[in-house]
């Protein structure tokens, strides 16, 4: 079965934490919305099965995995889902949990890096909401990230089967997740991540360890990974990188 | 076996998502926070052990569930994890991730509500980001607010089984979630929801319905209900009802 994956064409965004997780499991899919419209696939496409009254489990945003007649949405709920059937994931239930619940922090902090530049609405521009952006991420980079950041790093030392990995002796996707914020951060506050890296030498080795899985790594150079841009939701502002 | 939650002990806040679900499972639980020091528990206990270095899955913040030797972060995570243990969820994995997908979007809406009045950081009073609050709850209750609210309404209007619950044709952890929201958004924005309320009749019949569940009623005039309070998620400021 051919996955369908939705999600806006232009960014990384929160549809490359499944991207990740579909790449490294080698899973066949389509990134519907990045595909061409002649083809019956792209933007219209996407919002055709958005718009569509048909659809009983209805995504309130994308990303959206279509799997069968299946439809999930909410990043953290299709990695449940890709985790348990691509050997992603803990096969106990207290290990899936405890993956799942690491994800779900990821997802809060990728939120409060998203509401760095736009703490007001998402629906405004960056330009049109400035001065709070400042305020928030001020209060960003000097307590929030460090809190973040040294929380998974704790996570790491703590992992009784070793440092490797976030969960368990082996990847899961939240380990690939990670490797994304990492990443991320780097592109939007890298004055900020020179200044902390060396504090979390256990997440950089994480990022790293991940970046050069043999499927993870053929993604990253080929052009099925979008670059990080301003349009996303790691921005790099200047002004914003205290 | 008793589970232990650990939240809080002033506030309804994420925890009562938690104390709805188990409550109408009538489950053994204690509210640690909320119990005497001289017994063990209070703040202490959950300080200990939130700050113990033993604990190999630590949470990042409360809530947090105590089930034997497992300790189990994240609301949604915790809903799933009672969902299938006290029949709060579909038996069938597909129905049970859609309704861990509702419940993940209800966190979405949740932390807006708490964005309202603390758009800049949760470290920071009210009064210390009062000008962005204003502007970040215009535009929750012009925009956000019908949105998320116009969701969750088509969702019941879609329900293969019915429009009596959200997913499937009985009652699960995120038709508890949702009476919660309704009840919450009242109290925080009394006149947006006057003004909005009946153009969502299926959520108002289900909070209603909820409500009226033998052993939530119970609860709800009990002591064990927390009443809301202005240090809470929601919260009543006049100036942002707008």
């Amino acid at each position: 079965m051919r996955y369908e994956l939705y999600y806006w064409p232009e960014i990384q965004g929160r549809g490359e934490f499944i991207r990740l997780a579909l790449e490294e499991a080698g899973a066949d899919y389509v990134d519907v919305a990045r595909r061409a419209e002649r083809n019956g696939m792209g933007m219209t496409a996407m919002m055709r099965l958005m718009e569509s009254q048909a659809v009983s489990c209805p995504p309130f945003a994308p990303p959206f995995l279509k799997a069968g007649e299946q439809i999930i949405a909410q990043t953290a709920n299709i990695l449940l889902f890709l985790g348990s059937r691509h050997g992603l994931a803990p096969d106990d239930e207290a290990g899936r949990l405890w993956v799942h619940q690491l994800q779900l922090t990821i997802a809060d902090m990728l939120l409060e890096v998203h509401d760095t530049h736009h703490p007001i609405a998402a629906s405004l521009y960056y330009d049109e909401q400035k001065p709070e952006a400042l305020r928030r991420a001020e209060e960003f980079t000097a307590s929030r990230l460090p809190k973040f950041l040294g929380y998974f790093e704790t996570v790491l030392a703590r992992n009784p089967s070793g440092e490797s990995w976030l969960a368990g002796d082996t990847l899961t996707y939240v380990d690939l997740s990670m490797f994304q914020m990492i990443a991320g951060l780097r592109f939007a506050f890298p004055r900020n991540m020179k200044r902390l890296e060396s504090d979390y030498p256990l997440l950089i080795a994480l990022h790293d360890r991940v970046a050069a899985r043999t499927r993870i790594k053929a993604y990253l150079k080929s052009k099925r990974r979008i670059p990080f841009n301003n349009e996303g939701i790691f921005r790099h502002y200047k002004e914003l990188d205290l």
